[in-house]
């Protein structure tokens, strides 16, 4: 009997079982397959190893080696004193703007003061998170100046964008974070946005939510929202803000970044210090320089923070993509960046520091199979290799020039299924599930034995956007693609959307404060 | 500097180096990304861990529970009185059709003489591959009667679509293996199809393939081809045949696949014993419980070939798949089947036999996102969980009943990633890299760095599906999908395709069999 005539004969058998388990169950499965019930689930516990890919002795060459990149090539931080000035007195050789580092220096320095794992505060308690240690926390995607549906195609995002992106992260479960810039709202003047979407993110949801990092003052005005939604003496205590930083790779700290970066770490606020690397072009062509180059990069930020501050949360962040050597363009999906974010996993576990890397990234326009290839090939590997921090888990599109609405659905269906992957294997007395076997025996089947009634409610993973009828009965739905189904999906979403309460004081003193701060000074482009 | 700004400012740069990179080595790019240039691949070399989701104890826990199963419930050999008599002979305890063992025997079975690899022979020496060990071989799908295209939508299988399924596979190096039944070509009768599929796979490919399983006799005539095409002295003693035989789950086998396989092992071909399961319907609804039958079905199968003909090659096989609990309808690319996935896979190396799993499945009806996640998410799984022979690597839609052309492009790209996943990083000096972080230092760029230069081509897979290009430069290319790309490489490469050389005289005698032996009996539908 070949594998298809089984699948059809028994197809019929669980038609009948399944229906019957149909009734008055609607609101159960509804939490469980990751809709737009609310859990408050704030993270995934993880249970299963993480995947290896390098050895002890591999681990120690890379090591090394960012080592000898530390020492002798050295990393410059750019147009900003201060930090030359902390790394003199640190103990390192500072030559102009360039910065090289005893052996070891950096290392120790994390792993003296860095904490192993953070709680990032929420407006709503019920929503904190803990970032690091044996924990994943999925964030949408991060940057898009572009937006893309179905209906409309690609276009600028707006505001109006960016607070659709927030609603639809706060109606997804399997989503833990608000993130940050979910789209560049490209009708708000680059110079005042940042209080929009802060805004937003204090408004629109009450999960935890990221910084701007595009000026050390919009960092400065990010903190003052943020006390006055927590209160003045809550921070720099409590952590409230992760904030991404990116290197200018290779071996290069700008102003921008470190300013902000400083203003975060000055007020406890967490930094997720990010080599961003597109292989070939930021980084050497091989997987094991790239591992060595994101190594040495990470070890410099996030040791310059504990200068800053020590005990002030890093995350050790890597973005590393490989470029194609015949157009230049970046591709994703593809196995040595795989293999590099393994690697690198491995590395974050050994310094003691969470970890951050990519989810659904993938380059293609559209949310078609090119998209879904890529994006689950990334989301996968980001899950085994151990991610605490997985920016771009939800909505990336075109190598995140485009945020889709349709592609965030898809992902976040992706994004829940991690969740039970991460869960690994129940070996209770119940999942071991004898009494079955005994029950049903040989030539049977299990759709109505006594421990598939007790068990079925919570057994498999129901997708919220894979069609699995008959081809007959997909036909009389109307043949659709799982990207029709999405975008569905999205517009309920948001139709049915409902605001988390906020204090009508602290909101007015929001709005007070973003008008007073804008009204200082004009409008600017960059 | 967000992520998205940094990609944008270098995409220029890289672009720049990439134009001088493109001259005049088409040749071997083609080679290394996977296009239609053979390479006589014959199978992946594993260099990285398999990925384990059971401990120690927990293994030994479904060992014992396989072994409760074996001894107390037994399993059915239906109408099938030899396999009764030798399990008597053997000491187990036979009642009617079902067969109890004592612990441990059917372990010992086969541990005693099952070979842990073995050699296929193909009718290209230099295509023989071998099966087990630290080795992935990629195969097509198997068994769906409906073909699928963008042109032509959803239809019957014909035998044409049969041979072009072949002749893609032949013409694909990522698939080291021509496979079975690629599709049922539904135009042939059912009793007579087989000789044309055994022919195809002769004629049209080199590649190693699998024989007929759908009644004893249909076994005996592809293994009386088989002789033909290698020499009467070359079987018993060679393996050229590796065949499926599903086992009828829950705990049974029947007459038609025991008859099958017993004939393969009787001229010593391999048998890939596979547990079909939709867990929920055929299996207990837990991942523990469905190991434990998963363990105990494959154990009594491949045992019972072991005394057919002591160290006769089998390969555990699984094929594991969860029912949807609300329409009794099979799903694709979940958790749950990955964990069973994994887990089977640490059984099976336990054990110290190959083993089989899926590639890419899905229940999509068209290549569209879904069928892309699903598949990435399988064949990930099944790429880290070790398996030695990966069935349905290419092709499948629709949960088995559809083959799809497009489909079948995308998942080889797909496979041909897998090659260079396992293969693992690179740690020789050259891959180190130093001298080329020397070289380039900070703020720079390593697009035109002597070391990129001497790397770059083959640095990084290179896709032969997705568009990594703008998305000015997508849309003045007619804004394709990834599906209607796959389209025109399929139809280009069918319009190329040359058949690799046959000797008239065996080709003849082959002809001759297959007309003799369809004049002997009348049509049949089944």
């Amino acid at each position: 009997m070949t594998d298809n005539t089984r699948r059809r004969r028994v197809s019929g058998r669980a038609r009948a079982g399944g229906r019957a388990a149909q009734r008055g169950r609607a609101a159960k499965r509804l939490a469980r397959q990751g809709g737009i019930r609310d859990e408050f689930r704030t993270w995934i516990d993880r249970r299963i190893p993480h995947f290896d890919v390098l050895d002890a002795e591999a681990l120690e060459l890379i090591e090394y080696n960012a080592d000898t990149v530390l020492e002798e090539i050295g990393i410059e931080f750019r147009e900003f004193p201060r930090a030359l000035k902390l790394w003199k007195e640190a103990g390192a050789d500072v030559d102009g703007e360039r910065v090289r580092f005893p052996r070891g220096l950096c290392r120790s320095l994390v792993q003296a003061t860095a904490p192993s794992e953070y709680t990032q505060h929420a407006r709503n308690p019920k929503r904190s998170t803990i970032i690091g240690g044996a924990r994943t926390v999925l964030v949408p995607a991060y940057g898009p100046p572009f937006v893309h549906d179905l209906d409309r195609g690609r276009r600028y995002a707006t505001i109006e964008d960016f607070r659709n992106f927030v609603k639809l992260t706060y109606l997804s479960p399997g989503l833990h974070h608000s993130g940050g810039t979910v789209c560049e709202p490209v009708d708000v003047p680059v110079n005042k946005r940042h209080f929009d979407m802060v805004y937003s993110h204090i408004k629109y949801t009450d999960k935890p939510f990221m910084g701007s990092v595009t000026h050390p003052e919009r960092a400065e005005d990010t903190v003052a929202m943020a006390q006055l939604l927590f209160g003045e003496d809550f921070l720099p205590h409590k952590t409230v803000l992760t904030s991404l930083i990116n290197v200018n790779s290779p071996l290069t700290y700008d102003a921008t970044m470190l300013g902000a970066a400083t203003v975060y770490a000055e007020n406890n606020q967490a930094t997720v210090i990010s080599p961003f690397l597109l292989a070939g072009a930021m980084s050497p062509v091989t997987m094991a320089g790239t591992l060595t180059q994101i190594l040495a990069e990470a070890l410099a930020g996030m040791a310059y923070i504990q200068l800053v501050r020590p005990g002030a949360p890093v995350v050790f962040g890597s973005f590393a993509a490989a470029v194609s050597m015949q157009s230049g363009a970046p591709t994703f999906g593809t196995p040595e960046p795989s293999l590099v974010l393994y690697g690198v996993g491995q590395l974050a576990r050994r310094l003691g520091v969470p970890f951050r890397s990519g989810g659904g990234l993938c380059a293609s326009k559209v949310p078609d199979a090119q998209a879904a290839y890529e994006s689950a090939n990334t989301l996968q590997t980001a899950a085994l290799a151990g991610v605490n921090f997985m920016l771009h888990t939800a909505g990336w599109l075109e190598g995140g020039l485009a945020m889709g609405y349709e592609k965030f659905i898809l992902d976040v269906d992706q994004a829940n299924m991690i969740s039970v992957l991460l869960k690994g294997i129940d070996l209770s007395e119940n999942a071991q599930a004898l009494d079955a076997l005994r029950e049903v025996g040989p030539g049977s089947h299990f759709l109505g034995a006594a421990h598939t009634r007790a068990n079925f409610e919570t057994a498999f993973y129901r997708s919220t956007v894979a069609d699995n009828n008959s081809f007959e009965q997909w036909q009389q739905e109307g043949s659709t693609d799982a990207a029709q189904r999405a975008n569905g999906i999205w517009k309920k979403m948001l139709a049915d959307y409902q605001p988390p309460k906020l204090d009508p004081a602290i909101d007015e003193s929001l709005v007070d404060f973003i008008r007073r701060r804008k009204s200082e000074f004009e409008d600017r482009d960059y």
